[in-house]
């Protein structure tokens, strides 16, 4: 008797906000692994800002998702048949498993999770991508100093609180920028960030020269626009930006606006550089160690946003883009 | 008897492109030198697109020329009266000497020039700030490594013309972006570039897809706009972008167009760096040497594109920004 399967697939390119009628929600029987495969039943599936540009049709990192395809998303699971040699039923993993009930895989890109150390959402957040984007994003790319002055933007978002919470684990004067009074009370008084913006009341430029008296040294950007423009009016020399996403502009429907004051880069001999967190697969098992390490120390927080139910997906993504998620939004596969 | 000094000062900050009206022409007795001080009679006078941003009242690298003070410029010349020890009657220098026929100074950021290994003009060219910027942007900031693909805008300018030698010298693939024929000519035949294409005739993005199939690898930035939007859309993998100036944007008085397509950062894990050549000041004579060099062996050449009269200064100055000189602009003082 097989097992039923649930499934978002492409239907449609999204224009700006993605609507329900983008994807249809098709229920089949799951597929039993071949050879060398294996089934992942789904409990978690991590949704995040990438996948808007996932689904438009533009050379990017990563092929575009077919239409008719299954939509693609970071997941967890539990092994729930195999037929491959390195994977057992009953073994927890985490991989790109799609929106769906049950996933069918080789093991490319499959990593094993130890589920009786931390509660399995973490391995989505702190511990998952979006933990080893702030990471890499921060340490690698920012190259962060003791003393210096960092700012990152939708710092209430996933990535957000754990890049400004590792910086002040460096010892940087940290400032997030955030939507909304609740946000900015959070990531001050929760997460120990030395000051917070909220960027829906106010003049975001001129705060930041405020809350930066020598000027940003590490701006750690997830939004682009107007803010990014902001940051880089606020430079100081030597400065580094670090490029990780630009969420305001993932929905707009309105040509992309770029940084109008880039030239601020040539005044303050500062930098700007995209990331890939992909790029640092290999030093994932480190960079995981020293973060579970800081949590067991008390030092790094997260927090996950948890909906239930697979079939709220075209709902529950567009938390991401109205900035009504907090912290780490996932999906709870009922 | 005094000498006359005849010289421009700044009468208005200039709307687009500078008129002669936001000048003033003055004659006036040249000062003598006070105790540690020497007066220079100004042979030659570099001009270069970054003299429209000194005089914009807006925080940059430097501070802005005052209105009512002398225009400040790059120069050469010899010295005519001296009470420093350090320089005596007859040496040649280069400095900050402004647009005028005789300068005070006490010797802050004045080097000495042995005349008589190359003719003076190249001592502003190749050897001077012009070379130093497309020796240490390109070597410093864009990190070519043999066999790398090299595009360079302004190709014929003065910076452009060297960037695309070295790179040469450095063994890379290199393509220059510069406008009309004659300059695209130039810079292939007898400069040696791989590859022009000609901005005025040609669709830029598509001919850098075509000259550089595997991506561009260092990309040279002197003119911003359309030109960086259509380098950043050819990106290869961990591309080194050089901002070193955006001369398409300087005299524009429409917003300046930041580049849309900034996200080509991310994708590619690529970076954008301004650099600003002052802060290489310790090491230019180690370039220096190295460039001379490079001529004496026939694998560096320069072009002066020098036109006589100090009072021609405000109609000479737009060669630059109408692109109608010919690599390094200088006014000769008669």
């Amino acid at each position: 008797m097989p097992l039923t399967n649930h499934k978002f697939l492409l239907a449609a390119r999204p224009v700006g906000m993605p609507k329900r009628t983008d994807w249809t929600y098709v229920e089949e029987p799951a597929d039993e692994p071949k050879d060398g495969e294996f089934q992942v039943q789904v409990l978690y599936i991590s949704l995040d800002p990438a996948m808007r540009g996932w689904v438009n049709e533009v050379r990017s990192y990563v092929a575009p998702v077919a239409i008719g395809e299954v939509m693609r998303a970071l997941g967890l699971g539990v092994v729930t048949a195999s037929r491959n040699p390195r994977f057992a039923v009953g073994d927890h993993v985490s991989g790109l498993f799609g929106v769906q009930e049950y996933a069918l895989t080789d093991g490319t890109g499959v990593r094993k999770i130890d589920a009786r150390i931390l509660p399995l959402p973490k391995y989505l957040s702190v511990l998952g991508m979006t933990g080893m984007t702030a990471y890499f994003g921060l340490l690698d790319t920012g190259q962060p100093k003791p003393g210096e002055t960092v700012v990152v933007s939708a710092a209430a978002g996933a990535v957000g609180t754990i890049v400004g919470q590792i910086a002040k684990i460096k010892n940087c004067h940290v400032v997030g920028i955030a939507g909304g009074p609740e946000k900015c009370r959070y990531i001050v008084e929760d997460l120990g960030f030395d000051a917070a913006i909220d960027y829906k009341s106010e003049d975001v430029r001129r705060s930041l020269r405020q809350h930066c008296p020598k000027g940003i040294d590490v701006y750690f950007d997830n939004v682009g626009g107007s803010i990014l423009e902001a940051a880089l009016a606020n430079l100081a020399r030597g400065a580094r930006i670090v490029i990780c996403g630009a969420i305001s502009q993932y929905c707009s429907t309105a040509p992309v606006a770029g940084p109008s004051n880039y030239m601020s880069l040539l005044i303050n001999r500062a930098s700007m550089k995209g990331m890939l967190v992909m790029d640092y697969v290999d030093r994932y098992p480190q960079a995981g160690a020293e973060m579970a390490a800081w949590m067991a120390a008390g030092k790094l927080k997260s927090r996950e946003d948890i909906v239930e139910g697979l079939e709220t997906f075209p709902e529950t993504l567009l938390k991401l883009f109205k900035g009504e998620n907090n912290s780490k939004l996932m999906l709870k596969v009922s």
